[in-house]
């Protein structure tokens, strides 16, 4: 993977840090005639905006996402039709305050990259966190709004799956749930709300944050896509989720369970089905085989790390070389796990769709 | 990443089955003027090769590595020098018994890749596990033995942390117990080894097999490799190990527990050392901190599923549309996992080469 | 090179069709630390705008780039500097005509690429040539602005050598006089311009165009940059010039010529100068060896072809499969080779500051 | 493209020097289901091999093919039929004759790459040319040969047209004649043979050498293929032309020539043929507008200069700084253009393989 780049025949390109006045991505090798609005890509990126509840940041921004390029509307007026060429997808930073960052500026956040950014490029956008804004994620659900559309039938969803050391109820798993108004953490389990409520309040009142872990679940996957070794449909998708900022584990299908197993319970068997086609009696390998897919439902795992602007003063050391306490204020997500929910759809679906077209141009087959 | 390549600047491409008549890689981008052996590769190549005690498969083959591109021999006969060229590695596959293949030939085997193959390809190379063979991570090992000699100052190491449900001691870490002769499981823990020997004889003749999580630490790494998004030092790694035939998970640094912790538990505070410099006085980011080393170790763990493999039968179909059951004899491991220690280090090693090299191109630093 | 990216290490991904809000690129891996102001890229940009003579097109655009990333202003307010995450470059369409394209909706113009676009991908924006429009060159000239500045005293001068069957005259050749105001050709001849204002006022009188051959020269270029084969720094010139729209042909020094002599006439010999280092008699290679830089000037030449855009009826069909003769009206250039020379210049410039990054990436040099 | 691959699906990575073991390439992404024998591979390298007639280096190899993975042996026992894999073909060098290279090894061959490798790696094999040997064409050829067999329906098919300063009479152009016996030139023109002979005769009897232009031509190339810029099929030929040692330009249909007409002679003008489909009354544009195929013949030629081992002492320095006379003895062609034939129709096929699946996998069309 190239820089900031993802993707192979489904190439996505980002740019832009939280503070400059724009961010955006260019998607190109999009198939022609793929149709959509732009509605659809908005509705998945107020899925991840700020600002909708307690819980997230209050940073507001409308996330407005304007197409520049790479579509021709058609005659309704409202739908884009997509001509083969790239597509620019732009959004606008329109909150950028200016504000004081002279301490920022000069003191390496425990857990941020400051001290790594400046070793490698020796200078630093401090502001807003630069290039590792969460903003960011922005870009890459845009495209994910449209990869969604090139494979037919394809269906991925997400959800919270843990929140520090709390985990939904699986029994109780609902998806028409997760994307409930009365659901403010994308989790499938209604029975968590409270739960999680309690303890994120806790952890929002003392200043401080938490991790979380997220299940991206696709449906109607083709079997084939991937390759054996090295594009192994396993390791583009953990590739993929593991360049969201803060994810810090991956894995697919039972993932380091698959570890803890004999190889008799970990092999899904396999019988004839009513249709008379191959069927799969269990998913331990989250839909993937020697790093193809079967066409069993694809799923994938990652763990978001806490945040580290936190409000409780932590030791570091500034660019002076001099001992410093830092704390961070402003506004923060006490979860930064919650919104990585439709990024990482967005991920997966971004793989899905690069293979999809990687196997119909190797193979001829779709 | 595409195909059969990986890298961007270090880049490898690796090629070859199990039972046709060698396999190999090509080495592309390596700096001119590295210096070593054949006995330096031979010597990681061993260290992967079955055969070595009662618990890994008892395929005997020499693993013999072939330099036939790319270095020129110094005057001492012995040390081999790169010269900026393609450097290509092959391996002779000696043991290729003539054997029956006929029901593996038609049955797919469950947790095998036998069907998703046939599905993607249309045409299945039956013989030995065909392209995902774990004979192919030869190649792997044998780039990763250059790798190694790319950064400067840089060691990679690897153990065996758990086998199945059973884990090491860390408190008895010893790395020099890890390559001594009476460890045949790469554990870092010598108490360890007549619990790991019980346990993997009594699912050896049980005709069972079970998974391992390996763990890769890296010294010497210097700050700043890696990219801040898309090209981030984690993602690569977790690309890298996730292409290895059965893993199915990957972490770095604390991973996974990240998720379950506050932000002030999980940021690595920093001092300024005896030495004038700053140092961290923990770890939990495995040394990589918003994409980019830090300087310190770098920790990754990866988890190798238990191989399908097994004597139990099981419930599968054929390419006719027929239920039958499958029982794998022949030579196998019971537990893969142990051999795929060198050749995490591998890969490990050919990420942080290819970043060092990446890193050096964009900013002129070394 | 992948769909709309080039460069490997210094990689541009342009997008925008000429009749959308905007077009623009992204440079993704420049190193950080690069400084230059919004008035140097402004200058270049200039230098290919249309509007300037009678001899080039009367769209009027004023091609005001602006940059929305990957850079931090200075404390002089005017001076960037790059970070060394991708700069968003993006120039907005002020000039887009409302007006009726039926015919050239429904025709395939003779000479354009209407009918293999439509074969490609169904679908064609026909609107002011798409994504074929010269108005996307504007991208790569601001790409290769920042690209000159990559490499420390690199100078990349271009010039019109032929235009149609009128050459100049090489004896007569003067830089300075390529970017006086009273030369609207690019010429390095001043008796060439009446000439080729006579010859041209002809041609566009009649409704007609002519080709042109431009020709690129570097000085300040270090001897090692590029590879043997396949990484060749004439291969990476020879795709990036014959990426530019019209370009139908590429040589490197004497090219073309090389064919028709005798190989100690071809070859440049070798003497020691007086400052002690080696020094070329001649420059037939054009400043590359086996595609590595030698140090001297690197010489590059491409052939524009003359646009089809012509009052002249034109034998065609439409998209219903009848026969029809086509007339472009509407504002065209009558040598659209003109124009190519900051092109040119700028592609050449974005391959060799790639290949400076590659080479310091391989062998630590600079 | 990087480094010694190219290529973007229908990838080809090639390794390997004259003096070593043995070279060969890597071809990964190519289709399974592709038929062909060994034998086939064979006879594409046979037109290549030296030794043939006495216009071409005496060097005396089989060039014998050795495929090690990537293929399944079908029931008659000859032929092979791809799986998917990475095919990984090897070359023997059988004639490595253990010579003095001591002068060669110190000092700096005129015209060759001798002082740009040096200046580049710090380090050379200066063996028989190292990596630039005209050998590592055999690599290419091999390739080519399944590349042919890609797109269903596609002819590849070269002529050398112009020895230095002659050229052929293409009225009398005969595709039958440019494989026959008693042709060894190459040359579509029978009458050219005793013209050629003659002069190359001459040439080679005064220690001298020459260039040439070579003109490849497609049929039975589908439309659609390439893309509106970047990844133009021009782009693509003129760039996998330009890999080619000692090419120095290249030009698509009337390439040049372009530059000198008019708008009015160039655009090729279309009709409704017979079986009502759309056809163009001319090719200047080589069977690509816009960067896309139009079903067309495609047309590309490139210039090889003459080679630079010559018997005529030559002025050059040395390692130590010194000034030399050097003189090439040995094996070598009067004209290295003759057998780049094989070789350009090898480099073509590739891109025109490479595009066909890379279209199929954007579009979905075949």
């Amino acid at each position: 993977m190239s820089h900031n780049s993802f993707g192979y025949l489904f190439r996505v390109t980002t740019w832009g840090e939280s503070h400059g006045p724009a961010l955006g991505c260019v998607v190109d090798g999009c198939p022609p005639g793929i149709r959509f609005t732009l509605a659809d890509i908005q509705a998945d990126l107020d899925r991840r905006r700020p600002g909708t509840s307690r819980f997230v940041t209050q940073r507001r921004e409308p996330d407005e996402v304007k197409i520049l390029s790479g579509v021709l509307p058609e005659e309704d007026g409202v739908t884009l039709v997509t001509t083969g060429t790239p597509i620019s997808m732009l959004i606008e930073n329109v909150d950028q305050r200016s504000k004081d960052y002279g301490a920022i500026a000069q003191q390496y956040r425990p857990g941020h990259a400051d001290y790594a950014y400046e070793t490698k490029y020796g200078i630093r956008d401090y502001r807003g966190g630069g290039r590792s804004s969460a903003r960011e994620t922005a870009a890459r659900v845009a495209a994910g709004a449209i990869a969604r559309r090139v494979v037919p039938g394809m269906v991925v969803r997400g959800a919270l799956v843990s929140m520090g050391d709390k985990d939904v109820d699986r029994s109780r798993w609902d998806w028409n749930f997760v994307e409930s108004a009365e659901n403010p953490f994308f989790t499938p389990d209604p029975g968590s709300v409270p739960i999680f409520s309690d303890y994120l309040d806790d952890i929002r009142k003392s200043g401080s944050s938490v991790g979380a872990i997220i299940e991206i679940v696709v449906d109607g996957v083709p079997a084939g896509l991937g390759a054996p070794l090295y594009g192994k449909m396993d390791q583009d998708i953990a590739s993929n989720l593991m360049s969201i900022n803060a994810v810090k584990g991956v894995e697919i299908g039972n993932g380091f369970e698959a570890a803890r197993i004999r190889g008799e319970e970990n092999a899904d068997q396999m019988r004839i089905g009513e249709d008379g086609k191959p069927h799969f009696l269990s998913n331990k390998a989250g839909g993937i085989l020697g790093g193809i897919t079967t066409g069993q439902q694809v799923v994938a795992r990652f763990a978001v790390k806490p945040t580290s602007s936190i409000l409780t003063p932590r030791q570091s050391v500034d660019r002076q070389g001099r001992e410093v306490e830092v704390v961070t204020k402003g506004r923060h997500d006490p979860c930064v796990g919650i919104r990585a929910v439709p990024i990482g759809e967005a991920m997966v679906a971004c793989a899905l769709a690069d293979h999809y077209l990687r196997h119909r141009g190797q193979t001829g087959r779709a």
